[in-house]
């Protein structure tokens, strides 16, 4: 994955959008498919502001066995729904190898999460899928460790990796996480990969969210995973992160500019 | 797990061996099983200076793709000559659920590598196999969320957890990790599991295991997992860290009377 | 220094400078003064490309007593002349509370040090200097700590504080230290003073600074402090983080439009 | 301070005390010096359980300017009333350069905290006194950081240094701060000065106190410092990690025979 092999930006084609190179790409959507009307709307409403993908979670790896597990294959239908209605590709994160080829029918993107950073198994059976994969830093991940995870999915033969920064575990609890976004500026620098960001799960908490957007923006990241739900007081999991509909709209208005002075164009137009 | 529930400490019995209680274990063993002659051999020294239970890694998990990814089945196969040369029961590492059945045939104890801490699927999976699991911390994982790993094999319908503290990731260098014996402690008071240690990973080099090692035992664990290797400078992993066996020969003559102080009596006699 | 009691920006007067509120200044200069030759050199030339402060350490916070200590009062002269022949006020770090009197006798901004970030003594002593005080985050200060620390110099009567977030210690070493862009974003959120920050100490390393920079400023920040030398590779500390002029020429050329799309204005027009 | 030029263990002279070598000492006290009652009971109680040194804060280091700063010149009439009653020499932590000589007149051995751990003019001051100093371990101090602030001392003509690990800043937050058994190790490998542990501050609760002082012990350091108060719930600081004198009496009873494994005596006999 390295620049040293390829100099040029890889730039992937998920559906007919292009990411990586000189585009700018937002994917928006609730931390978990909860049920019909909370996706259909938010698909609908983050289209309406300009994100170009809808992310969704249907397997749930949550730290307490007694917490909401997700809706599985059934929130993987809702999703495949809101495809249909939006047009928008889905990005949903895959957790079990046992998974893998029934989560790849249904998402555009498969997302491996923080916990799975490591996962090796999962990591070999994703790359086989031949799907663009969404490969998040782990919590606690190096940047050397968190490359070598991609450069696993690349000896698996698969080499359409979006790496993803979304805040490592530090001794300051503020926000959830500490976003990293020298991380950002780092594998941008070693790897020719798109580099998305993370800031929901990084803050922790919604007011934080919009100000480490910019941020990563202009750090040069090319995308953005945010939570929108709507209706944050009531979601199944996450509440404190998401932003309202209306809160994304202002996330979108004042990132924008931001992406012009990086020379990027966003995705959507 | 809590106490709350069960004030006595859970007592497991692993072919006959009861660990937890008043019982100390030392569990030993090469990183990676590499061959026939490596296996046995450190199996039989490991006994001869008192060792209990017998370790080796045949599913590798790796940060690189490129580094040595272990022997697999066959590596299970040696591990069962081991058994039967010694009559050392087995701990060795599951990373995969597809794998669990299988792992699950050859060894008595079935091992949650750090990496693997959260990893939702595998612990719902070796849960099933009605195994005693070795439970390792993440290597940043918070005490709460080692201690909900082990509620998730609980109520996947299996009690018989030891947890295995290994050292945290801090800024600190001078040891690859840092071992966290306050974990252990909180640990005891706060659940009715056996608590052991592995000073080998937390260490990196092997000139810190035995000091570790020691202050594992006084600060009240109720055993060790320690890396031995006929011939470190050799090894295919982990050369750094894994002791000699006249060092292991050291290690269990340090321990002895600190395990007599602590009110316990080593699990050999 | 809370919000609650005072809801607009506290706007600070340097020699007639406005800090805070809508104005952007950029501090720069040498991690250490050398000689006079570099002093004026890169007064000179980092005001050319539109900083409005100089900085120079004179008193030298060394890690080991066998690396350079700075030049002390003599280096003081020099920044002395710095701000004769551009006019820029100096910014520079006191170590000591014997020394505040005489170091703010030559000083416009008394700098208080990452490693002083809970010097208590101090803090007392530089605010009773009356000079407005930058204050950075200790290394590995929380926000909360920081916070406190600000409310330290309040208490003994000074509140012209400038926070200064240069970067934590976390597990991450490809840069020196983990940029926290969200603590700008929290002290913004929870108290009215200016936050500038220091890209050069949190990458450790002269690449990670602009990309870095650009981010400051995205997130929020009122002012940077940047270190610039005439010629890294012979610099007596730090050569490793420090632009040359013309990079700090592009540092600012391309934060000039990220200013602007935060509806700020550059200090120096 | 390496081993390189010294082989053999520093053995310090404290009023007759011999710190270092095969002796073991418990530094023992409040927190704060409150008051003539709670000083001078708690010096004897402590003594009675075999402490051999007697500490307590006279200059608190506190985070918020709003809490309880210590009683200053007070506190120090009060511990060397504690030192005349008792014979116990007294260890007390200095925090500013101005006040070394005034605390030195009263102190045997001179702390430097955790705070000041890099704080250069400070422990210039203090190896100028002449007196023992106990360096503590800053609480995101590397162990490199730590053994160069003690060349820091030596290097202004002072090489009587008691090296003092106390817990640092990790992600886990069920204990204050991660005590790091290792760095007593590595300083034990690496130096030939005594190192000391402090519990209290590490653990934050006085329910982990008791389990690292004996894994202390057992790694191999040559003291402990244990805060003790006659009346915990009503300390003027720190009132949850102190211990009853009980509970001190206990912790003295639950090393002892560790010390004797470890080859030591105490220093009390």
């Amino acid at each position: 994955m390295s620049r040293e092999y390829q100099g040029s930006d890889t730039v992937l084609d998920v559906g007919g959008l292009k990411i990586g190179g000189g585009t700018f790409h937002v994917v928006a959507g609730p931390c978990s498919v909860e049920n019909q009307t909370q996706t259909l709307e938010t698909a609908k409403v983050v289209k309406s502001y300009g994100a170009t993908l809808f992310r969704g979670g249907a397997f749930k790896p949550r730290t307490s066995p007694y917490d909401f597990q997700g809706l599985g294959r059934d929130g993987l239908e809702l999703l495949k729904q809101a495809r249909a209605a939006t047009g928008l590709p889905i990005v949903t994160e895959v957790m079990s190898p046992q998974d893998v080829a029934m989560v790849a029918s249904y998402a555009d993107i498969l997302q491996i999460g923080a916990r799975n950073a490591q996962n090796v198994p999962l990591l070999a059976e994703v790359a086989a899928s031949g799907k663009v994969i969404l490969l998040k830093r782990g919590v606690s991940g190096l940047i050397d460790e968190w490359l070598l995870a991609a450069e696993y999915i690349c000896v698996h033969g698969n080499s359409q990796v979006i790496l993803c920064e979304r805040g490592i575990r530090t001794f300051e609890h503020a926000c959830r996480n500490t976003l990293d976004l020298s991380a950002v500026a780092v594998a941008k620098k070693e790897t020719h990969l798109p580099v998305f960001v993370d800031p929901s799960h990084a803050a922790g908490r919604f007011d934080m969210v919009i100000p480490l957007a910019r941020a990563a923006v202009a750090v040069g990241a090319d995308g953005l995973l945010v939570e929108v739900h709507p209706d944050p007081a009531t979601a199944l999991s996450d509440g404190g992160q998401q932003l309202k509909p209306k809160q994304f709209g202002q996330l979108m208005a004042e990132i924008r500019p931001i992406v012009e002075v990086m020379g990027k164009q966003m995705g959507g137009g």
